[in-house]
């Protein structure tokens, strides 16, 4: 075999030998190899603790042999049952392994290398992470006042000329929501040739007045939502995206067609039938946000209001911030802090179950004097 | 809401605007609608009617409820079982949703638009697509003698100064294989700055002969294995690459972090585990071929030596395959003929079970005489 010099080395692409080795999030399974500690609590990935619907999981357990064979490419039935569940016609939706996965092929529908897109600076790492590796440039966009600036965000993407804007609603790691009405107005504030990237995850948590009326088939906007959060099926990598008919045409020239885990499919029609499960889920939910404030409280710190999985907490600066994850990391829980300022002054802690949520609050009350004192 | 005039359209990239429409594969549950008549054999996508090892439809099950719980990014524990599988250190492997999904992050990172690649006429479409989709040309070589040309596809890598060839050993869809011998001279006949993607998603079925004596390690060969046929779990979209660790780190930077179902993870661990219903099922395919081989021979038919889960039988000419596919689908029966020539004189059929192939026979028997009348 002849041999390979260093003059002789594969090239790969001019954007892949700039881009930095990086990986949106660092797993807790990463953390624990590294530092031999397993984690007791998993608080830190907005996961469910309470689960997939226990008929999702009794419809996957049953479908598990059907493993044997491809799903429908077109994800017909499962498209049918989310149009009947959203109102979207089924020409406007179009499902995909999470909304990680969805981000990535609708930034390739609009972004060459060169181009801008803007977000939160703090916001979700996934979309920039896609972005960056497509060869487009993020102006980032400080949070005000705990909340995405959609005046600024607005602002950057018509002084940028940028082909997208990400925004999550409600957000994450702030937590925070905009109304549906604020969402609309915002769009119609953008210039129109930038897209909107509204990733609607912990939509399901929130109360009405955040759904925007937006039509479905908006040319200007892609809207993502997730069976991992309220659904409680992280694991299984299925969400879909919602969007006028001719950008799901689009997206189908380039997406993964065979992507999807069939027993996921299965267990997201389960789910999606049954709403009374959900419905307790966010309920409990609710519940548990209300431990974590008054946990806060208890402390004099305060917690930013939330309508999702998790509560993000204001310890007081991000040396706090830090010390808090890493004595809560020593006592096996994991939680994580969102990654830029103002909120870099938090610590943000998913509901779990009520057991958890004790626990975690046996083990915060335990640890936080000594940080407080310092 | 800002009316949206046809001069105010949203723009997608110049790449995407000028892609045709197009998926990899139409499925079968799509014909279905079309036709309206419901397939009773599916014997056209290579799956496999044995389904998983027992074990890991066990371990599947046993871990659905875990699917609440993102998996490992990293997928450190499956990575570890592979590398002790296949002798490849931890460093070489990388997971992903099946060969499909693992294919278009290898296009994307050695192919800028405009860069030339190539494959065989007829190959696999999944690379085209993604070649295609990202902006690649493809020097398309056809088949000789009913298998893919080594020197005719290393003599177009030279001439085109190509980034990549797409090679399947064994192939898909002729069922030929070449030596893991010829398989090396190839990737020394070729280009410094061209790497090989070698899909191996057959190599269980064949001989020890196919498999290539090239370091897993080698700077230039990516290579790609599927759980999708032996193994038998297509719909759990899970596979995996082994090349140089610089690769592997590179493919890191972009590619889906959280993209495989986690009780596909668990189930591919246990697939692993479970050598002697692998080697069962081989042996089993085996038979099968044989069977196909022989009802062929009845009729005065070839079969194409095939050391994979298929048969492709040349029943004369692409008017007889185009009419043998149509008359078996009107009876029920799904099955693909290769898309370009000289294989589409061909017919391709799975090996499935017993009872399958029995009544895949009779079905034949049925319906050949009046195609071979015409």
């Amino acid at each position: 075999m002849a041999s390979h010099a260093d003059d002789d080395k594969v090239t790969y692409t001019r954007l892949i030998q700039r881009l930095p080795s990086s990986a949106p999030f660092v797993g807790p399974e990463a953390l624990e190899r590294k530092s031999g500690v397993k984690f007791v609590l998993r608080l830190g990935a907005n996961e469910s603790a309470f689960g997939p619907s226990p008929r999702a999981v009794e419809a996957m357990r049953e479908a598990t042999p059907r493993v044997a064979w491809y799903a429908d490419p077109e994800a017909y039935d499962l498209r049918g049952v989310i149009a009947h569940h959203t109102g979207a016609s089924i020409e406007s939706i179009q499902i995909g392994a999470g909304i990680d996965e969805l981000l990535g092929v609708a930034v390739r529908l609009f972004v060459e290398p060169g181009n801008a897109t803007v977000a939160s600076l703090g916001a979700y790492p996934t979309f920039a992470f896609h972005a960056t590796g497509y060869g487009a440039t993020v102006e980032r966009i400080p949070y005000k006042d705990d909340r995405n600036d959609l005046d600024a965000l607005a602002e950057a993407a018509r002084r940028t000329n940028a082909r997208l804007v990400y925004l999550a609603n409600p957000d994450n790691p702030s937590g925070s929501w905009r109304t549906g009405a604020e969402i609309a107005a915002f769009v119609d504030s953008l210039p129109h040739h930038c897209t909107l990237l509204l990733d609607e995850a912990y939509l399901e948590f929130a109360p009405l007045v955040a759904h925007t009326p937006i039509p479905f088939a908006h040319p200007q906007v892609m809207r993502f939502r997730t069976f991992s959060k309220a659904y409680g099926m992280a694991g299984a990598r299925i969400g879909y995206t919602i969007a006028a008919p001719e950008t799901i045409r689009e997206l189908d020239k380039i997406r993964l067609h065979f992507g999807v885990n069939l027993v996921a499919q299965v267990g997201a029609q389960a789910a999606l039938a049954d709403q009374n499960y959900l419905a307790a889920v966010v309920a409990e939910v609710a519940r548990g946000r209300r431990q974590y404030e008054a946990l806060a409280s208890d402390f004099g710190l305060t917690a930013l209001p939330s309508v999702t999985n998790f509560v993000t907490i204001d310890v007081g600066g991000v040396d706090r911030a830090r010390a808090t994850v890493a004595a809560l990391a020593d006592a096996g829980v994991f939680i994580r802090m969102p990654g830029a300022p103002p909120l870099d002054r938090c610590i943000r802690v998913t509901v779990g179950a009520q057991s958890d949520r004790d626990e975690f609050e046996r083990i915060f009350r335990d640890i936080w004097p000594s940080i407080a004192s310092k």
